[in-house]
């Protein structure tokens, strides 16, 4: 305790968690516990302190405690019921799901990641987790339940009860997938920052990996109606008959109040709040990417060990959001205030009373005991110089860059933008105090541009961030200003470190394929990697069965190169590549039991007569789950009508500098590479290449002497 | 003449143009011109007008007639001005400019476009051109400008007076020059609306064909640079030394002053305002383009004929400037405005006097007789519901629909934002009249909407247009609403006919490559079309003086592959495709005249010395440059060294929907196409595609009954 809160006359409890309790009109007082007398004289001496610490503790207050337990046991079972849907019902639930988003639309896709229930965990675990008073943020997660959405009514319905009808299967391939999948993100950051052309933007830069107009307007479209319709319930909710939501209107975090003046020696503080961003952010990607490997190794212990690690952290949190207010000094309350404002002791109001006599408040109470949105909103106040003390932010910002990085790691569905808008604010509003007397910005601004800065230091996206930036606080004539900073702080993280989503995908070890190949890439050819993988399978385009069967069991390549041997008339004898067939249609042959007796060609009728196109469109499972008899085993199967006649290819002495842009560039999963020299001695195709092989962490462990090349050219 | 002027007491005649005349102070009124009491009576009788129609005539002031043969003769001569210096100088300097750059970062250059005399006759033109008065913007021109600069900057300089520093020689390739041109064309939306972010999404949306997360960073950092130099000019210019510049602020046209409240009733004239600006929109496409192809046969005939069609346009808009005004009624100013306001005799003010008695004002000249920026900032008023006469609106949008139809395509710098911003903010505000009674929405933020739709309408841009609209206005809430009008109007304007630059690009015949293969190229092979074209042309890896100096002379390719024939050990006498050899290097072979006594291969370290990598990426002029003797002609040239051994194939079954989104994806100039088999007989290369073989016009001329069954397929 500090000298100036000696006489603590009065105290009211208040433990005004954000969502663990009732709806409360914040003018009446009537619900509050009755105001307890007590008289407290502490020494003001610090050596006197510890002697008089016992009769402190003794003398604190029942109700504190009661508070406190109740507090956190509420937040005890909130994580705990988020932890127990996450481990048991929906593992992939956990996290922000950004970076599996990112992944798919990059070709990878993560299994069980879109599906009903997911969604479902992720939707209630995420409101149990906010709830629970954790250091996390929805927004990662509403990109995720969007994404979900979308790739629901994409698909028809969840994977067991899908609705069939024509106009869906329309949306049954591919590209269509990624679009929608792409719309669902796009409206997520929409709603969760009621930023339409953010979302797009967001899309855009950081998730999406091939873009063409067309996907431009489609995003563009959805987040249109996201903003319609949530306007619409705004609407609806006016009356406040919709508990928090709502609140701030289309502007989550409005500073359009404040007049921003700035002149040109403003760059110098701009400057320097983006460069600390950049290094604190690339800071915080390296911090947290050790968090994130250890809690990986605790989380790899099985499932009560993920449940304890988050109970762990729920604990300490409600504790550090509870005790540490203790520690902040009473502030007197402006007199221009009136009485119901300052001090609070409702849900809602920017000066908390907390442990504070009337007319004072505990302005780290206001920040710590609140929801993490209304802390944002605190923090962000605009023509409020003096109310917020030095002490109060700095142990703010501590606790939460501890909290930002032992947070995200546990198992319930957690986002990362406010963590980190929290620690940036904070820090930024920090450096406009410090910068106070030589500057016309407002604090509430520097504490934006903290914020700004931070992002940038930490996700490494700039457009995107500044419209998300503009559309938070709407204020236009702060864009300038932003940008700068927003640049900076990303030019300098990029000396240190990849962005926080790269960091996450490499942990998950998700073959992300990269825009641009390694500049060692240009010394080595494809029919150098072809050489050190396995022997390229091909099948013939008339087939036996037994030879299927035995090539599907005993590798687990997704596809098969289909060579047929012919006689051609001025060419001779000439084995020729009819092109590619995948495995799931192999299977799909299998499953059918599409067998000819005798080795012969069919016609195009007979396989339309067999198959249609949603056979062919959909996913026929294992080769475990095909039975075939022993004389079907001696039976043939005609894949030319399955194959893939034009598979893109690529020579074997391209650079796999070369290929890698024509793979990723034109969005594939297998090219073939083809000999440079035909002859009857040559097999006519030289390999696969699949996006493994195209990844360079692979193709260096394979050669490694590419890496010491490299190095040593980089250490020149 | 309307019956409620017919006592026009007073008249003050002011000769309000825009930017040929001296700046002002508005208040002071002591530069004009003595008021002029006259006496007019006309008839209320429409047909007793034309009885007393000569007698009016003759009453008419002569200041009047000074009046109007003083502005249009300065427009005239400014118009003159313009169109002799993109006539004589640079030609390509005349229009927008932005299809052109739109071409380029497609893949095809339109020659003397970026140079130092383009950019001198854009700016100067540009100013010319605007200060007449004429129905044009500077946007397209600015973005044109900014191209400009950066390929100056990119390059080092003009043609002929380059800088060769090491650090640009970085800039030396196409990739790199397309990103610099890219940044410039953003840095021109940039300083033109002042709207940093939509400058990135209009280089995104509408200029660049490939797209990566680099160039995204590169165009916000170009953005954020004008941004802080326009917002330093304007610190600077503060005072009022700089003339127009810096009105408005950062913000051009700031309607953030009215509240927007909007219910979901207020969605159907939303939607009514969409719909008519998309029928508006390609209505006016389709009107521009039969313009278009009148004045390309006119511009055909010859320079004298160019000028000529300037002049009349410049004359026909002068004329209906000054006279329409005369048509309007005058009305009587708000009691509530002081009177320096209302009637305005300056150049600034909302509300002109013109031909009306005090305490007045004419609201057509006000709208007519300004700037085009300040006429937008005029229909945009906010809280001013009955400052327009529905009569005086009228005649302005038929004025602008025929203006902005018949300017576009004249020879002098262009653009076409502001006109269609015009069109479009004057039906809006009609509009907003229209449903006054039935809407809560303001007339102004009709007029806003008005021009949203009638640009989405016609370009077909949505994010871009959104962002560019919120940051000339500066109102968030207005967002929603803006794009769901973008949206309405793109979706109903595409149902028409293509966006306006595409129909620009096709009238220019730039043979631009579009992102999305027709669905009938799919029934098309490569093969097929390399069978029609010329047969490839090949050299050998080791060629005949004379041979290349041939084929150079007789073809027009700019490529050509490179075969060598040899025996390989385990496959026996083969012909191999060693790659790809350019025009430009064979030139430079012939140059440097780097000839070999023998047919020998050259080692890597001649070569190095020869040639620096600055000579492989600089333009060696034509064949008709070269001079080889007739002993050179029987020398030898190694192609090996300058062949480009690695070039993007196919095989010739691909079909050419396949082959285009390959070609397109990865960006390429050439692509090999390689036979089904190989044999002693069978070429290793059947052709070369290039651009102009993969356009769908170019196939359908080869093939029509593609095109017939592609039409027969849609007709049924």
């Amino acid at each position: 305790m500090e000298k100036d809160s000696d006489q603590l006359a009065e105290t009211t409890c208040n433990m005004e968690q954000q969502t663990n309790q009732q709806e409360r009109d914040p003018e009446s007082n009537s619900l509050h516990r009755p105001l307890l007398k007590r008289n407290l004289t502490l020494s003001s001496s610090p050596l006197a302190l510890v002697g008089t610490k016992v009769s402190y503790i003794e003398s604190l207050d029942y109700e504190y405690m009661m508070g406190f337990f109740f507090m956190t046991g509420v937040n005890f079972m909130l994580t705990l019921g988020a932890t127990l849907l996450v481990v048991f019902l929906a593992p992939t639930a956990a996290g922000p799901g950004i970076p599996e988003i990112k992944a798919y639309l990059n070709g990878v896709d993560t299994p069980n990641m879109y599906g009903a229930m997911p969604m479902f965990v992720k939707i209630i675990g995420s409101i149990g987790a906010v709830a629970a008073g954790l250091d996390l943020g929805k927004e990662g997660p509403l990109v995720h339940i969007g994404a979900c959405i979308a790739s629901l009514l994409g698909q028809g319905g969840p994977d067991n009860y899908r609705i069939r009808w024509r106009c869906i299967r329309y949306f049954n391939n591919d590209r269509d997938r990624r679009d929608i999948i792409t719309c669902g993100a796009s409206s997520g950051v929409c709603a969760a920052f009621r930023s339409p052309v953010g979302g797009v933007l967001f899309a855009l830069e950081e998730v999406a990996t091939w873009w063409r107009s067309a996907l431009l307007w489609r995003t563009f479209f959805s987040t249109a109606v996201v903003v319609v319709v949530l306007r619409a319930f705004m609407e609806y909710c006016k009356a406040g008959d919709c508990g928090l939501f709502g609140q701030g209107g289309l502007i989550m975090f409005d500073v359009s109040g404040v007049s921003v003046r700035y002149h040109v020696v403003d760059l110098i503080p701009v400057t320097v709040i983006g460069i600390i961003g950049g290094v604190l952010g690339s800071l915080y990607n390296h911090l947290l990417h050790k968090v994130l490997r250890l809690y990986n190794l605790i989380n790899d212990k099985g499932k009560f060990a993920k449940i304890m690690l988050s109970l762990a952290v729920s604990l300490f949190t409600s504790a550090c959001l509870y005790g540490l207010p203790f520690l902040a000094s009473c502030t007197p309350c402006d007199p221009s205030l009136v009485d119901s404002e300052c001090p609070s002791t409702g849900r809602m109001g920017n000066f908390k009373q907390f442990n504070c006599p009337k007319g004072h408040y505990n302005d780290l109470a206001t920040l710590l005991l609140t929801t993490n949105d209304d802390a944002v909103r605190n923090i962000f106040s605009t023509n409020t110089p003096s109310e917020y003390r030095v002490f109060s932010l700095v142990i703010f910002f501590l606790l939460y860059c501890i909290l930002g990085l032992f947070t995200f790691g546990i198992a319930v569905p957690s986002g990362l933008f406010l963590p980190i808008i929290l620690i940036g604010s904070a820090y930024g509003r920090l450096l406009g105090m410090a910068m106070g007397p030589y500057t016309t910005i407002d604090q509430g601004l520097y504490a934006v541009l903290g914020a700004a800065s931070l992002m940038a230091g930490s996700m490494r996206m700039t457009v995107s961030l500044c419209v998300i930036f503009l559309e938070l606080t709407n204020n236009l004539l702060l864009l300038p200003i932003t940008m700068l900073v927003l640049l900076i702080s990303k030019s300098v993280g990029d000396c240190f470190n990849p962005s926080i989503y790269e960091i996450i995908l490499d942990l998950k070890g998700l073959p992300f394929l990269e825009a641009h190949p390694e500049p060692w890439m240009r010394n080595i050819t494809v029919g150098e990697l072809a050489d050190v993988k396995p022997p390229v399978v091909t099948l013939c385009g008339i087939e036996k069965v037994s030879n299927i069967v035995d090539v599907l069991r005993n590798t687990s390549h997704n596809a098969f190169a289909v060579v047929d041997n012919q006689v051609v008339p001025a060419v001779g004898q000439v084995s020729e590549v009819h092109g590619l067939v995948l495995r799931a249609h192999l299977l799909l042959v299998l499953k059918k039991k599409w067998f000819l007796q005798e080795r012969r060609r069919t016609e195009e009728w007979e396989v339309r007569e067999k198959f249609t196109w949603v056979d062919v469109a959909e996913r026929w499972g294992t080769i475990e789950d095909v039975a075939v008899t022993k004389e079907e085993m001696e039976m043939y199967v005609d894949l030319h009508p399955l194959t893939n006649t034009t598979p893109y290819t690529v020579v074997e002495t391209m650079s796999v500098a070369k290929a890698l842009v024509q793979f990723r560039q034109v969005g594939l999963r297998h090219m073939l590479i083809l000999p440079k020299y035909h002859g009857p001695t040559v097999p006519p195709v030289v390999g696969i290449l699949t996006r493994q092989d195209l990844r360079a962490h692979n193709i260096l462990s394979a050669f490694p002497h590419l890496e010491r090349s490299h190095a040593s050219k980089k250490g020149r």
